[in-house]
């Protein structure tokens, strides 16, 4: 390995920034709604299945003494953020955030039978200890409590047609995330994928569920649509930028911190940012071994150093950083014309910056 | 084989009722329908999994001449009929018929790479054209566009509390369909599983979303919710007679009819009700057998044609065929106390009628 991946393995060993106290605010209220929509585990230990992925239990149903394998709880938060943030009341944007974590969860855990992921967020994944057919269904199941969690607006004085229009913005947006997981399926078997394929892909697979999260959220506070409109363009920047800082973390991340294997993404092929980049970019010798290996059925460890060692010479490493924290000003400029109060308009800056700097 | 074997086949060879005319009646609207739902072809063909499931083009998105490889959408046909039987539109149950078709088909697909099945409705399986991962990703995309194709309710000047009610309904007995799938799952590997268990995994597997279709099409038309518990029950009772259908058709039916192959639920080893009832009704060498070639991981054709002399033995054709009739008969009387013309009373029984006696 060159110079510069000595250099990146360094940078990674920065502290990055803490989680933002919004996630605290927002997790347990969000956690409780959630648990009333997963049944007690019964004789087929379905919910033992679900409540396991979610970092509550271990695999025997047994309870867990610290949640190092929960998520971030992303949407949650940022629909409940954007409600609050508007002057709305967050406890009516519940059943959505909770309908928002369960459908991203129903991903991740359909996401890893496609991948053949063994670990997720430090503990093996759902279909490597139940296999696939249970973790097939657990999946379907989630999405379905989902669908189920959001129903209960109309427990908490949402009006019926509210409640509709959020059922139709969820629905969609997670229509377009399973395609843009088609998609990126698909660029799998294709050799010439470029930056704005790539874009327009993770903008449906990563960016749809994230802007719905923030446009829901403001759905719910207020029916001014500029600011909802505005919360949709936040959230498409800050999908971007999330997703680019995901890409990075996946080839130069810490093992440690992401919970994943570090050359997860390239050992898998995976076409991410820097690689799509790097195909792109690259030229000469490099571009043909990057394009051979890529081809290759099965990369070792030598094929994966390699792959880096080009992707940094050609600058993939920067130009990730660059375009992440571009999206992420982007992002906090498309608020710039909404009327929020200072708290919020802090947060928001400390919400990006967590999100482009992360370890994890 | 047996004479009893030989006494069955020649069973199959009567014709069975054809399908009532009430398919036909709703059959074109309803495709219209699911067709607006489902977005063009485009890059990465996923539409075109979708199309090809329903049997409306070839592998290769090519038209297809004769529709032989469509299903009967029972589930559309039943919602549209329950709304006209009480004297509603059936226009107005159009987005709830389609999003049950999709909803269903869903299950398929899914359910397909759960077995691995090769062959469905006489055409290779989509996991085992596309693979698996596209194949889950279509079946997620199937249910996604069913809740979105239920939203168009909203268009249809249904009240927006109604349109959540029957969403709820639509959520609530497919997710209700999933945990019999699961419960399914489960039999696999479970020695004992008595005829008490099988008919309360079937009332969810298939009970489930044949209840919610006639409950919803009855909820668009009245607000009469004691008619619309009464098509309920009357829903619980053909999916009884349905699946137990069906459990006969798959050891006992018509290869060439059905579209499956033959013996295809005995050699996978599947629980079905003939079986449950065989490995609690037989006795001595019969039950050891039974049992025993249950456990092996392989079943030969000698093995096959012992388990259905076992079953023949143990009377479980006759009795499959009686517990049919019953749950039909049971299924006509949950309507007698609603006041239906006289039509639609004609057509619940010629419905009932060959759903106990279908041949596929």
């Amino acid at each position: 390995m060159g110079n510069k991946s000595i250099h990146y393995t360094l940078a990674n060993e920065r502290p990055g920034p803490g989680l933002p106290p919004m996630f605290a605010r927002y997790k347990g209220m969000v956690e409780r709604e959630i648990c009333q929509t997963i049944p007690a585990p019964d004789q087929d230990r379905l919910p033992t299945l679900l409540q396991y992925h979610l970092g509550w239990v271990d695999r025997n149903g047994g309870s867990v003494a610290v949640a190092s394998s929960q998520g971030k709880a992303l949407r949650p938060t940022l629909c409940m953020f954007a409600c609050e943030a508007l002057a709305g009341d967050p406890a009516r944007a519940l059943p959505a955030a909770a309908a928002l974590e369960l459908i991203h969860n129903f991903s991740l855990i359909h996401d890893d039978i496609q991948d053949r992921d063994l670990e997720r967020r430090h503990q093996a994944t759902v279909w490597s200890l139940w296999g696939e057919p249970r973790a097939l269904v657990a999946g379907s199941v989630m999405q379905s409590l989902g669908d189920l969690a959001l129903l209960r607006c109309a427990q908490l004085d949402v009006a019926p047609e509210v409640t509709l229009r959020v059922s139709s913005l969820l629905t969609e947006s997670y229509l377009e995330m399973i395609e843009g997981q088609c998609m990126d399926l698909g660029f799998e078997s294709q050799p010439r994928i470029s930056v704005d394929d790539y874009l327009g892909m993770i903008a449906r697979k990563t960016g749809a569920l994230i802007r719905s999260s923030l446009q829901i959220g403001a759905l719910l506070a207020t029916d001014d649509e500029g600011a909802t409109a505005a919360f949709a363009r936040f959230g498409d920047y800050l999908g971007r930028a999330f997703q680019i800082r995901d890409d990075y973390l996946g080839i130069w991340g810490d093992e440690a911190a992401t919970g994943k294997s570090n050359d997860n993404d390239i050992r898998r092929r995976k076409k991410s940012f820097p690689v799509v980049f790097g195909l792109e970019r690259a030229r000469g010798a490099a571009r043909e071994d990057l394009r051979r290996i890529y081809a290759q059925q099965e990369l070792d460890d030598a094929d994966v150093l390699r792959v880096m060692t080009i992707l940094e010479e050609a600058g993939a490493p920067q130009c990730s950083e660059s375009l992440t924290q571009e999206s992420a000003s982007r992002a906090v400029r498309a608020l710039e014309g909404v009327d929020l109060p200072a708290w919020a308009r802090l947060e928001v800056e400390e919400l990006v910056d967590f999100l482009a700097r992360r370890q994890y």
